[in-house]
């Protein structure tokens, strides 16, 4: 008994991710419906052996519909989750519209699975940074909450979408070839660069993506008083995001302790080998469904063994959003 | 009265630039003598209308030498500078080798040029992603005792050397390709990827790099009990290194005081343009004298406006090593 299923943006770099990840992980679908904008549409995609057609997504897309991932960007999610809903489908939605709305779960499956349970027709799918930033701190927390994050995170282009990844590559092209560097996607050359991430600067300097690592986690990890402090970059590597990240806990805890949790943890591989220097790197964690730890060590500037700092790496496209929209509807 | 100047490790990256630096700047030199290793003896390099040719960096180099600058490695800085006191000379050396000797002053002529004063022969270049970062901090330190620092850097290849610069850029050219990377300089493939910087990891779990910045900084500040964390990060840019810094003070502070201080100190630029989202990058600092900051704003994490985070952007080669050597050549 599969569900019919349609995905909102299946031309995407999330949206060809969730058809990857279906066939891998065998998700039960008996019908699938591939919609996307006016640009994409009548376009044939070829998965499990059938070929699809685009259609346009509109306000009559989902009838029958049983599941509808969204992928689509804010604007089309707030125009058309509601019909979803209407139609009777259960929507998990990977755009910021919905998420910080006190109706909707904010889901990561392997933190805070019980919520899906609290939806009215919306679950949203938290933003990619978030994601693999708290995957790993949420094992710590549970053992011993932690009282303060701070964050700096190192983003893949991927995160701008499928077009910004092509025009990094473009970029590097171009910058090789001594020639003028083309930002259409992007806001700045990022290819042999780096930048803040341009998302919008709100009154207190933090830029929406900061604000999200600070408010979803927050959310999701049912703890309103966690203090977090994030400064988020671009950087030039495709599709996966790496994260400094300082905790400071409640009691004190030691780097043996934190290895051990984390051990044991859903959705968590460490790579920490002091001796060969090998950690976490984009390359490694691409492709993959874990977030890659390593780095795990004391924090030497905080005083009673309260201080751990981490490195984290996870796949952008993956677990920071495909794979994680599949976890929640798998779990419905 | 020009100095009769050296330069060992005049081929490298560090090497070529304080020639750029010299001429510049017109640093008053009336010879001027280039060494390096086997590998480079007999090599023309045309200076300031003069084609000088390199010789043999031995103990018998520093006859008559006022200034020796030593860019060759901490293993012929330990191996030769020595001779060059011996011989009269000044050594201001580029490398590791005598950074914490307590007999050799640590300065960054922006925080401590007084320092210069009790030098014995020899004065240590701090180390580059040490310089970048604190260049902003101490004005801001003088004016409010910073308590704790949590880093994360962004570094350029060059920090590795010329031969990395080339390697990263060959390595893009073969991902590009679709060919194996090589890593025969970096350690692992450093385009469209990052890892942290490979420098050996002591028990308590810091590289070397990370630990430089505790302990110069202590030195340079003259503050033993400032508290630092760090993490060191290779990134694919060519030569100016980014990091990101969380301030923790002992009075309260705010954005705008310390716009107003980092406004007025030497060696720093600020751009921080929230509503056009335009901070330092890599590109902004690559060839500049100036630590660029950005990203001033308050920590919301830490109670009692007590936090600042800063983005900070120098160029490695430059403030990073070449130019605080001549500058503190300048002020011998």
């Amino acid at each position: 008994m599969g569900k019919n299923v349609a995905i909102a943006g299946v031309t995407g770099a999330v949206g060809q991710e969730l058809l990857r990840i279906i066939e891998e992980r065998k998700f039960p679908f008996s019908s699938m419906k591939m919609l996307a904008s006016e640009r994409s549409v009548g376009k044939k995609i070829d998965f499990m052996g059938k070929t699809y057609t685009v259609e346009l997504l509109t306000t009559d897309s989902f009838k029958g519909i049983d599941i509808a991932l969204f992928s689509a960007g804010g604007q089309r999610s707030k125009e058309f989750a509601a019909a979803a809903v209407k139609a009777g489908a259960v929507v998990i939605d990977n755009s910021s519209a919905f998420r910080m709305d006190p109706e909707v779960p904010l889901v990561i499956p392997e933190i805070n699975a019980g919520d899906i349970k609290k939806h009215k027709g919306i679950i949203a799918n938290p933003n990619c940074s978030t994601i693999i930033a708290i995957v790993p701190v949420w094992p710590l927390h549970k053992a011993n909450p932690v009282k303060r994050m701070v964050v700096s995170t190192y983003q893949a282009a991927s995160g701008a979408g499928q077009s910004a990844m092509l025009e990094m590559v473009e970029q590097a092209r171009e910058v090789l070839a001594d020639k003028p560097v083309t930002c259409k996607v992007l806001k700045y050359q990022l290819a042999f660069n780096l930048y803040c991430h341009d998302s919008k600067i709100g009154d207190n300097g933090y830029n929406e993506e900061e604000m999200k690592l600070l408010n979803e986690t927050r959310k999701i990890f049912h703890a309103p008083d966690i203090a977090i402090t994030g400064t988020c970059v671009r950087v030039p590597v495709l599709r996966t995001h790496c994260e400094s990240i300082n905790l400071e806990f409640t009691n004190p805890i030691t780097p043996d302790e934190v290895r051990a949790i984390l051990a044991k943890a859903p959705g968590v591989s460490i790579i920490d080998d002091r001796k060969a220097n090998r950690f976490p790197m984009p390359l490694d964690a691409t492709g993959r469904d874990d977030c890659y730890v390593g780095r795990i060590r004391q924090d030497i500037s905080l005083p009673g063994n309260r201080g751990i700092n981490i490195w984290v790496a996870g796949d952008q496209i993956r677990k920071g959003a495909a794979l994680n929209a599949i976890q929640i509807a798998e779990l419905l």
